[in-house]
């Protein structure tokens, strides 16, 4: 007998999703599928030397429950590492979330009533469509080019949708790669400000840029444009730029909003690690961050370069894409007309490479033509080979 | 201007939340609100060793993403454990949930529709009648008595409802404080299957013995119940037994059931802390789980045994109360006609001792003469000053 599930189930294409992971982490072939940093890069004594240093300065605080909103120090440090990128935010005004995933999740479960529009990038990260539809979302998407997000097109699905809030990676996008233009930040607070639309600016990898940092982020800008700060969320993490194993991410919100989600948070999971919570608070307090960063901008600036200069060589003109600034992912298509690159995928995992089609990234009107490269945590050597491969599979 | 939250925040009564915190937490005075295990007997040498294992073992294993389902050392050491206690079961049977929160989050999230029927003891865990209204469920309570729930009441409130699920805390319930009989246990599990109805057994708590073990486990009994897996859920955890800061729970459930918490899962936080996970996997491979509950379980007997002594000698007959066989809680009752608990607890409050009211533990039919005291974090001549200015409140 099948069990009764629950109708938002339904919602979920969980047949793209189990296509998407069966092309993830076979062994032998090379992969730019994932999404992950490279665990080669972490700084493992570093986290050693944090929980040494957490469980002697205050064992019973890492090992009982915690405040739902956050270890209190983690909050103040999380708050200092924001204010050192000029994006100024109290303790209080953000809370500890497991992930910045669950961030998100609580955005969901805090905003969206079933049949809610929501607005997201075209394309835009998998987890937070699956994520946002299982709240029951009705998600349009905005298109996206190499500077962003379209912000005329932006006001005008405002304007006809009235959306519960619009949600953007504005730096390094997953999967698009691309970075938002300082002019058109500043139109996305404006826009904010004069339709009363709730912006969630999704930060993930804005500390992993090659050359020059990216413009600031939304939140930075945010303290310029008034009244912004009403209609503004902003979520981090500490999964690319120190650990995802610790599972610790934030969210900045209006007072309103904050404390709905702390509701939502207390059945969620109680609290966040704060063992884990713990160990973070100590990492950047001792000032390891800087340090971490530094070792593995110039690995991943390297390893996109690589990658980017081996698909202009082997791939020619058959594959279009941006060069990234910072992040993990080369955002790429194939220009020949009908091209799908599911299809490609198949041939290349055939060749022994494997990366991700893109369709299952789009919300809505997906462009089949597109595909996902993280280049992250494969040596250049690899990549080169890769790139050769993935040359012989088109 | 108000954001436009989402409706199902409107089925959670964040009031009576709000002023039972209040009540938790005071400085100088007694506490016995808390639901808390003692920090103080927390094994701390033993998870700074178990850290330094992982760490040792599988730095990149504790530091990366990990599998949604948990890091499997895990699944296979808690499998083990629930094997020593006749509860067998294979580590693909179950998932690693952030705190057994999360378990209940995500039974919630995979099985309730906005108005399906979810039956609960009366009274019940606080966070689980709000997670499970957060999804929209109805909720509708089952008496409890001294043995545990009355199964012919669940027999016929299964039969006028045809609920989603059954959710019950057989083993030193929270806040009740009783255990469910062995023969009400195997009528449970018989219903269920009678029924077709799927029973959801959350079980913190009972490792926390004082004299003799409780009756198996409902998910040991299933074993002799035939068919009875097939609408058996456990959700099982570390926090009472090891440490809450970890956040480390697991959910065991039919398969169907466990896949589609496992997709849920993903777009709630991607995966439970791996750090915390290798943590206590090395933890509980070492074998330091049994003498840690050789060590705490004295310590909560005698705390429970001075505060039923107390409770008898200062409060007479004004208190009817359960005596607890393990766990953290005593659950009382002022026995003078038309009593209220809330009123009682703001006079003991200005008396210099706090508990928590027992109304807002009751999805239906508030019993308000009824109140909760933990024992678990007061040492025992302060439950004895606290229980005497609770006999000075009445």
């Amino acid at each position: 007998m099948s069990l009764p599930f629950a109708q938002r189930l339904q919602n979920v294409e969980t047949s793209a999703i189990r296509e998407l992971f069966k092309l993830l982490g076979k062994p032998g072939i090379i992969s730019f599928a994932g999404g992950f940093p490279d665990a080669a890069l972490f700084d493992v004594e570093g986290v050693r030397a944090a929980t040494e240093a957490a469980l002697t300065a205050d064992a019973a605080g890492a090992l009982q429950y915690g405040a739902t909103e956050g270890y209190q120090p983690l909050r103040e440090e999380i708050a200092r590492f924001m204010g050192s990128k000029g994006a100024q935010v109290n303790a209080s005004e953000l809370i500890v979330t497991t992930g910045s995933q669950q961030a998100l999740d609580l955005i969901g479960k805090t905003m969206i009533s079933p049949g809610d529009t929501v607005l997201v990038e075209g394309p835009t990260f998998l987890a937070t469509i699956q994520c946002f539809r299982l709240y029951g979302a009705n998600l349009v998407t905005i298109p996206v080019d190499g500077d962003g997000v379209d912000v005329e097109a932006m006001a005008r699905l405002i304007d006809e949708h009235k959306p519960k809030f619009v949600y953007l990676i504005p730096t390094f996008g997953n999967p698009s790669g691309a970075t938002l233009s300082l002019a058109r930040r500043q139109r996305v607070l404006e826009l904010a400000v004069a339709t009363q639309t709730l912006v969630v600016e999704d930060d993930p990898y804005g500390d992993l840029y090659f050359g020059e940092a990216p413009p600031p982020s939304l939140w930075a800008l945010s303290a310029q444009v008034a009244g912004s700060r009403e209609f503004l969320v902003h979520c981090g993490s500490l999964s690319k730029i120190l650990s995802p194993g610790l599972r610790v991410g934030w969210l900045v919100a209006p007072p309103a909003l904050l404390a709905n989600a702390v509701m939502c948070k207390q059945f969620s999971d109680a609290a966040t690690s704060t063992f884990a919570q713990a160990t973070a608070a100590q990492y950047l307090q001792a000032g390891g961050l800087p340090g971490a960063l530094a070792k593995v901008r110039p690995v991943y600036a390297q390893r996109a370069r690589t990658m980017v200069e081996a698909l202009g060589r082997d791939c020619g003109d058959a594959v279009s894409f941006v060069a990234p600034g910072g992040g993990l992912f080369v955002w790429a298509r194939l220009t020949a007309p009908n091209a799908d690159a599911a299809a490609f995928a198949k041939r290349a995992i055939e060749q022994g490479v494997a990366f991700v089609p893109g369709a299952p990234f789009f919300a809505q009107n997906p462009d089949r033509a597109s595909f996902r490269l993280s280049f992250a945590t494969v040596a250049q050597d690899k990549i080169r080979e890769g790139v050769a491969k993935l040359a012989q599979a088109l």
